[in-house]
């Protein structure tokens, strides 16, 4: 393709883009559609010969909208929603046609030096000690598998024997990576949360004692800021006195919850935060960067290096001594210039400006909570400390599960967990479009889809 | 950043990637600069408040080019080089504009389905047999990661007597891929080649016998398609029957050389795959795709969900018994809109013209070691198989290290390897605009730098 070429249907995209985001909310956020329909529409054999790029942008605007689950739009409250933002998408643009590869400083100096300073801009709007090692990855399970394989290379000895520790309530990625890391499923602890969600501190102790008088070697808890199922908050400072009297290393999974801090009245989430060994949060989650985009911190990036750093002779340079490669830290060798989009981002917005963002969506979350809270029909399931609200109808499982595939039929799109053996449903904000017109009409839908009980 | 707002920055971007792909010559490919060099130019201070996008474009314009090493620069000949394409950097704008995630099927069909489809045809291009499950992951480490994980999870029981195999040859992505999945360092072989750098069946078979003689469990072995430093090809046939033989899991590394397949005259490279338990192919490294697109084979899908399906209450959704969640084969729950980009580079070149384009690669290196033949002074030190061709000065290490950074220093970059403990040069063909007088010119100046013994 040609650079006319690029620029003429390079325009024809942004104009495709601006577009889609001023009239996004014409699209039903949940498509209509079933496994299997799209497949249905496309050829099943490979192409041989080149197409038209009009001929290919035509088919994009004629399937792919239609069959897709549109995360940018306002009206999306599941899992935890996120922004796809313009600064975000121009950075994305200019890191596609760069196309650097990050995994050596010479191999790409600015890709990783812009991200040794964002990542420390990071660390200041978040309130973080100086002298944390920062590092992008794709998404905070990939960035927790590696702080779990740094504990275990700092552990030592054979695996099978190392036992890690996580809340009830941690998200299923913690578990995953300790899978992954060879960690036996059988020595995988989930520790009992208190009434308020929170792990529980006695327990932890409790089973890290039982787990050492029974000879195993207990090598790693895992705290969370902003639980997947209720963004509850583990009580870090408490889990943090075990963690050093036992030698565990303490890895904090904050992916949606830590953004918050950026929020200066909000700080006090990441107490104790500067104590951990490693700590992860998601600018793709809560701070308007497109996907994808996790951010490990740590107080010990030798231990990365120690577990992750082989250098075969193609990748040494004249420079090894001087820098940071990337690539040492972790499995994949390529890096997208991922911190291109962070700079943009967040100068474009600047801290107050984002916090701004933030507290509007903590502000809906909260009026939100409110209206649940006015109708009997309805229960507050888990305090509401950031942007995320869970709630149920006080019926059955089923009458939960009938109103959300109704609300979520009807425009709408919410999620839904389980606590204490109870579905219950979630609304998340975090789209930067979200109003609290969006909102009230969320509730609107949800009372609408409960009123069977009424008739 | 409202939409109209994006549609004026975006064209201005789109202008200045139009712009930059027009003029790249006249950038160094790697820049002169010295580690810390950008960092001293940015703030250290994080921004509190937000700025406008015009000055973080003219910054960006400012700064960052000039401390880019130009992977899409036509003079990239090192490590492999490649290309991000018109099509491709289209498919990733409307990604990011999107900013789907595509962990299940429900939260974004089209990711999923678009997924299947491409990596459907990829796997026709190729001549690789149906019914092999496809899965895209960000680089070829991690897709190797995965395939031991997988591997290791199917041999079960404790992993301290697990052992595994790769040539003395296989990328440093192989051992960390071990070490990461807990095979402990000992356990790792490297198996020796032979005069054509491929792997010793006869070897790996001796390998395999002394470890089951010792105790141990050989559970997987690592062949190569195109070996990092020579692109040599290991014997997959040969490979293939002691893998059977002995139960181990057989993945083939094909990160750069499997997509030579495409050229219906190079499918005799992917001789033996359709035997492999999984196999991974590099879209992003020969086929024009910008970062990241790795894209991993398997016959035992099964495998790979018994390896890492974990699902919460969160995630469950109506369809999960008819679809294929993609969130269920690997580590990374978010997923990015990869498929698309591949649809729209797969479908504006077809196979016939992106054939062409790799035929065009392989022509270049072919000539370009015709004239080191003819140079009496250099001498090849591998076979050309496809787009990479090795070399050295015949001096000392000293000679061709100061030949290299003279090369580099003049507009080109190339790597180097060590080879029999040799330092030797690398040339890597795979740029969408390199020409053979960029070659060529990579030639005089490789002579140029080696003048030094003519005076």
């Amino acid at each position: 393709m040609t650079p006319e070429e690029f620029r003429k249907f390079g325009h024809e995209v942004v104009d495709w883009i601006a577009d889609y985001s001023a009239n996004i909310r014409d699209f039903p956020v949940l498509p209509a559609v079933e496994p299997g329909d799209l497949i249905a529409k496309l050829p099943a054999d490979a192409p041989e010969e080149g197409e038209s790029m009009e001929a290919i942008l035509a088919d994009f605007r004629r399937l792919i909208p239609p069959h897709m689950t549109h995360w940018n739009h306002p009206r999306f409250f599941a899992y935890f929603a996120n922004s796809s933002t313009g600064p975000g998408i121009l950075g994305e643009m200019l890191s596609a046609a760069m196309n650097a590869n990050g995994m050596l400083w010479r191999s790409a100096p600015a890709v990783s030096e812009l991200e040794e300073v964002t990542l420390d801009w990071l660390r200041q709007w978040l309130g973080l000690p100086e002298k944390l090692f920062g590092i992008i990855h794709d998404t905070a399970s990939t960035a927790t598998f590696h702080a779990l394989v740094a504990a275990r290379e700092r552990a030592g000895g054979d695996h099978g024997d190392l036992t890690c520790y996580a809340s009830e309530h941690a998200h299923s990625s913690v578990e995953k990576a300790a899978l992954a890391a060879g960690i036996a499923r059988e020595n995988i602890r989930r520790v009992e949360a208190d009434h308020d969600f929170r792990m529980r501190a006695d327990r932890l102790e409790a089973s890290i004692q039982a787990d050492l008088t029974a000879g195993l070697r207990p090598f790693c808890v895992t705290a969370c800021i902003g639980t997947t199922g209720m963004a509850s908050v583990d009580p870090v400072p408490d889990i943090t006195k075990i963690a050093v009297q036992h030698g565990l290393w303490l890895h904090v999974d904050a992916a949606y919850a830590g953004s918050a801090a950026i929020v200066s009245s909000m700080r006090h989430v990441l107490e104790g935060v500067e104590q951990a060994d490693s700590f992860v949060v998601n600018p793709h989650k809560w701070m308007l960067a497109p996907m994808d985009l996790s951010v490990l911190y740590t107080r010990h990036p030798e231990a990365f290096r120690q577990a992750f750093s082989l250098i075969p002779e193609i990748l040494r340079t004249p420079y090894d001594d001087a820098v940071n490669n990337r690539m040492d830290y972790g499995v994949p060798l390529g890096r997208r210039f991922r911190a291109l989009k962070l700079w943009f981002i967040m100068r474009y917005y600047g801290r107050q400006r984002l916090a701004g963002i933030l507290e509007g969506h903590m502000r809906m979350a909260a009026e939100f909570a409110e209206m649940v809270k006015r109708d009997e029909r309805f229960e507050l399931c888990a305090p509401v400390l950031f942007s995320l609200v869970c709630f149920r109808y006080q019926g059955t499982d089923d009458d939960n599960s009938r109103i959300l595939e109704q609300v979520n039929g009807s425009g709408w799109f919410l999620s839904h967990t389980r606590i204490g053996g109870r579905k219950v449903l979630r609304l998340a904000i975090g789209n930067r479009a979200t109003t609290i017109e969006d909102v009230r009409g969320a509730w609107d839908a949800i009372r609408r889809a409960s009123a069977f009980e009424l008739t």
